[in-house]
């Protein structure tokens, strides 16, 4: 695996990858502190591509400025071993200067209205450097498709309409929430949760859970649906709700009726960290 | 000459020259209404690029609500006629909804600071239309060149911004202002003066000419520059200023010196027509 530092070695590879003809260029965009999720996301990558990048950037523009870019989990070692292991064929790591030239308050790329919602509306701005960087990116890596993790499923609605109105040539995968065995939705930021933490942070898989399992029981009102989600996040008073919500996955909208592929999501702080979790419906 | 509707089929054409290697492609966006400044850009891409595709696309977002999106002259015929002069290989022509299908209040491109500079002020929201669109045409032409003309020199500038900031793989040319025989900058909107005022706009190639004489003359302090230009537009009172600028051409930041390649820019209204011109110094 080769580890590239700069976006015109990456664009270079990606090039002539295509002058061979046949490539299938699946690019991993990633905030590095890699765990399973994103190795899942790779082998997705591996078995669907003939050629696979895997991008290690912690992107600032996607931070607001009380939040947790100077802390961010690094672990630049562990994460390529892990890519290599999955089988990347390179690892883009580039600085931020590389990706920032001009600064970070330079061109922007904004979907107004979806990105105002779900974690938008908690994290003002953050989508707008979502966009903005994974604009780059497939600017860069010229992939035909990129794999995203299903957690951050607003995040996937965000880049697919993205994708859509700017004509881009790339097809996002989302893949499914990878749980580590007590069910909690595996993420960097975990390493934040202190013991404690954690355990009052299984309320969220398990209202998820219940959701699901209500729904298969034939609820779909959303106002049902979204009363007993609170009540089951009540039950555990450490975790403070950020949202719960029952929407569209592609508008992001609310909807009145869960009908199959309506995402659940929920959003709430345990200790200091902000976690998120949700399905989609069946 | 094919001529395509939709950015499918343009992706395919640019994908398929670049399979047999060394392909370069050349892309010439315009708006139609096609004259010999376009023409002049459609001869250099042919000079240099092996494949050549213009674009004619009446932008709806790049027009502000009081402005002549709808009037603004159409000439299909003459323009695929044109295009077909100069060795156009595709010509793309696709309608509003083929670029927009979700609406054109969807995911935008935006340079701050540079967009709200010379044409941004006085027309807010014009350089974040430009900047969607050619984001788009890059998106689905996938070009190594993208042809422009010099006379939109601060459209110039906010695309080659744009370009750096999102490492974007296409580079700028920007392409002498072609003129009438009296000196009038080529523009489509020219259609629109009456006798009177084509006599009146020559006081706009008269000022660059005369700024350009007196530089050369040994005069650089912006403040006489910029008065010396005010003097000689105010002869024609029919020709009212928008502005008169005398900026460096990559951040359009005015300047108190001119220096080789420093922008004199002017921009006024002529009857209802907004006409702009300019130069850059030596």
């Amino acid at each position: 695996m080769q580890v590239l530092r700069t976006a015109n070695e990456l664009r270079r590879w990606s090039r002539s990858a295509r002058v061979a003809g046949g490539a299938t260029i699946g690019l991993v965009p990633t905030m590095g502190a890699l765990h399973a999720g994103h190795a899942s996301l790779m082998r997705a990558a591996r078995a669907a591509c003939t050629h696979v990048a895997v991008s290690l950037f912690v992107n600032p523009t996607q931070f607001g400025i009380n939040e947790d870019f100077t802390r961010y989990p690094r672990a630049f070692e562990a994460d390529c071993a892990l890519a290599e292991a999955e089988g990347a064929d390179v690892l883009f790591a580039p600085a931020v200067e590389e990706l920032y030239p001009n600064g970070t308050n330079s061109t922007f790329v904004e979907v107004p209205g979806l990105s105002e919602r779900l974690d938008g509306a908690s994290r003002p701005g953050h989508f707008r450097g979502v966009t903005t960087v994974v604009t780059k990116l497939f600017a860069v890596a010229e992939p035909d498709r990129a794999y995203f993790g299903q957690k951050d499923a607003a995040q996937v609605a965000v880049l697919r309409r993205m994708i859509a109105d700017l004509n881009l040539a790339t097809e996002i995968v989302a893949c499914p929430i990878v749980r580590d065995a007590d069910g909690l939705a595996l993420s960097s930021r975990n390493a934040y949760l202190t013991k404690a933490d954690r355990t009052h942070a299984l309320i969220l898989s398990r209202t998820i859970r219940h959701v699901e399992f209500i729904v298969k029981e034939g609820e779909r009102r959303a106002s049902m649906l979204l009363a007993v989600a609170r009540a089951a996040l009540a039950v555990e008073p450490e975790v403070r709700v950020d949202y719960i919500a029952l929407v569209d996955w592609a508008t992001l909208e609310p909807v009145d009726m869960a009908v199959p592929g309506t995402l659940f999501a929920v959003a709430a702080l345990v200790g200091d960290t902000r976690l998120i979790d949700n399905t989609v419906l069946s």
